[in-house]
């Protein structure tokens, strides 16, 4: 049964209002099919499907649809059916939901929301972008350390319907701090009679809520997790982060980080469906700057104007010197962000990252060099001028080693340096690092020439 | 406790051969905080602390330390006891060992392994390089459909020692077909008279055996699967694909595809410990190849050496020029590949993403265009020889819409080719669309400047 064939199925039900093969489209189908079903559906007719279930699987599907059609859904029904599906919605997705609605509507719906439920979305809401708190979930399942293994099962099945996940348990002590971890499989296999504080994980592993969500996926990939514990500057439990919540984060920061380094900026959304004053001015932005600072190619190009009219082939060098810098400088540029993102190289590292890009730098602009020299040898006669054939191969071959280290250097020390001074080493990109090396590259290339040939 | 404390505890323990101190260090941590621990040790050390554990808890640890640990401690212990720890690895993450492992070691390892076991390798080992089938593994947990609940759980028991988790269980008939799929959190909750087959979910979601590992993810993310069953052709289930190697499988692609679109090609390993000449070998190639098309930017210039002598003005912006194309055509790459990765844009897209990319490369270009105008006209009458300063300045201004129009084109194209050619699209980088585009550049702008100037 795949999406194209049940859509025009459910129109029909629609149509002729057959409740009992609605309901059945709810309660048989998975949350994320049948969201995938109401993107072809209309607001109302997404309502009128819903209204064929409980408010809890309503709960369970509304996450799973496109953000912007759930705030065309809030718009398009009553503020009172809506607070109580926010009630039953998982902690974390209605608070998404929140952040994408306008203030005046925010305003006019938590009111109404259940007390409880209004602080728990208040304190979720407080924690700053990009922190564990603000990917976490506060619908974990939790039980007391003297709880016996029978009774336990008990506590969970209460939980159950309110959490995010019961795989994962956390043992709480009265002050609610985290003394230790049950997963559903040790209860499984454990003597009902044994007590959870018997059988529970002492080891604890857990992240701070202010600690940085990419930092957070990293740790839960290591030690394979479900979920990770978010615990407050005591120690205290204050949320879970679950392990489809943490792939959102990985997949959403590898695309963040490519489109920065291709230049692009970031780009939350399907590519197919941004529209074109958005797309234009977000790449015109980051074009235009890239294009000022290429000017100064130009005003650096004339300083070395009469060189150029003296011997012609020096100008024909050019393009090729100055790529070399960009690939070298964006090769370089690329391992670091990537080593920087995957956690293999911190800003303490710059000094063997330093002296690692240097050696390297000088190998591969050695290898370069010697096919620039082989080709430089080959100038033809008319574009030398009076200059000799062998030093200008002996300038090139020169330029493009140091170039070539100069763009290693830059490529790999800039994104450590964005780091330090705060910002996202993928800002350093590719075109970023290719224009920074263009107008020094011209400078060394024309220095070494000048000392040599002219 | 951190590792760096725990480390010089272990190593006394060691020394002193506390047995007692050894065995709770192995029985209370984490696999990967052992495994953290052990990178620190000799391969003899690391045998030694795991002497004081089950074969079942060292089979555990085993996967979580670096490949290349794996790899010396399979040569640093005998082969009977190899073989068993094998038998009790997880199905997936032996077959990753014995793809690490040299042939004439697996070749004497196998034959003393179990034959069911052996039988199970050779199957997994047998799936195409990023298919389904290469990622999954086939220690899952199974039910019949005509199984009571409270039977189950009795079932699930005696196959939670050897499954990869029993969270998720898949409900087969008696020849293997998967019939429908139960969560533990659903068994839980379901009375303990009911028949698996009446709270089973029905809706079968599952992944191709040959399936690419990519798209696995991407449904896996999709659904919020802890694991998505794998089947062959006639539906029968073959293995499953947990969460944890998912994120691995994300994480992986996205380095891959930053380096590709680096011009690094692929490395998969940690930036501070690939060897430097490897590290040279892989850069060098990449760098050399663009060096060598790069060449022919020389050719090309040469072709309009005369239009540059009675012009000097018009060399002064060829660098201007070229990274116009050079950066709308990595922004264009950049942003296709991730969408294409994301599976947000197909090949059969192709002439949406034309349309729309022939239409965001004028406005670019037109932007850039006005930039490069006013710039243009305030060109130094010393380099302007006896061309007309407007002239230029309109000359300048078209070869910038243009060439940016042609790298956007470029950009956006090469892309799709690729992935149509059969190759990664990722191959479309920055310094490899920089590249073709000068060359292709260089023309356009002289023929402009021909047309209007010479």
């Amino acid at each position: 049964m795949t999406d194209h064939l049940l859509l025009p199925d459910i129109r029909i039900m629609l149509a002729e209002t057959d409740d009992a093969g609605l309901a059945a489209v709810m309660s048989e189908l998975h949350p994320a099919t049948i969201a995938d079903c109401c993107e072809g559906l209309s607001i109302e007719e997404i309502w009128q499907l819903f209204e064929h279930t409980s408010i809890e699987k309503q709960a369970h599907v509304f996450p799973f649809l496109p953000r912007a059609k759930q705030v065309q859904m809030v718009r398009g029904t009553g503020q009172e059916h809506m607070s109580r599906l926010i009630e039953k919605m998982p902690h974390d997705e209605r608070v998404r939901l929140l952040k994408s609605l306008s203030h005046d509507v925010v305003d006019s719906l938590l009111p109404l929301v259940a007390k409880a439920d209004r602080q728990d979305i208040r304190m979720l809401l407080s924690y700053p972008e990009n922190s564990a708190g603000s990917v976490m979930t506060t619908d974990y399942s939790w039980l007391p350390p003297d709880i016996r293994v029978s009774d336990a099962f008990a506590n969970l099945r209460q939980q159950a319907h309110h959490s995010e996940t019961i795989y994962y348990t956390y043992v709480l002590d009265p002050e609610r701090h985290l003394v230790g971890f049950v997963s559903l499989y040790d209860l499984i296999l454990a003597p009902p009679t044994a007590q959870v504080s018997e059988i529970m994980q002492r080891e604890l592993i857990s992240v701070r809520v202010d600690q940085n969500k990419e930092e957070v996926a990293r740790k839960m990939q290591k030690f394979d997790f479900l979920a990770m514990p978010v615990v407050d500057a005591e120690n205290r439990l204050v949320g879970i982060v679950t392990h489809d919540d943490m792939i959102d984060v990985v997949v959403q920061e590898a695309t963040d980080d490519a489109l920065k380094m291709g230049g692009v900026g970031s780009m939350a959304e399907n590519y197919m469906k941004v529209p074109l004053v958005t797309m234009w001015r977000n790449r015109a932005g980051w074009l235009s700057c890239l294009f000022v600072a290429e000017l100064f190619t130009f005003t650096a190009l004339a300083q070395f104007e009469h060189d150029m009219e003296e011997i012609v082939a020096l100008s024909l060098f050019i393009p090729l010197c100055l790529s070399t810098g960009g690939n070298s400088g964006a090769q370089a540029a690329t391992l670091i962000t990537r080593a920087m993102a995957l956690g293999y190289v911190r800003i303490s590292d710059w000094w063997r990252v330093l002296r690692h890009e240097l050696i390297l730098g000088l190998m591969l602009g050695v290898t370069l060099g010697i096919l620039g020299f082989f080709r430089a040898s080959l100038t033809p006669q008319s574009v030398l001028g009076n200059a000799n054939r062998w030093m200008l191969a002996l300038v090139i071959a020169q330029a493009v080693t140091l170039i070539c280290i100069w763009g290693t250097l830059v490529g790999s020390m800039l994104p450590l340096i964005f780091r330090r001074l705060g910002f996202d080493p993928a800002y350093a990109s590719s075109p970023f690092v290719a224009t920074f090396v263009d107008v020094t590259g011209i400078v060394i290339y024309f220095s070494i020439a000048s000392v040599f040939l002219l």
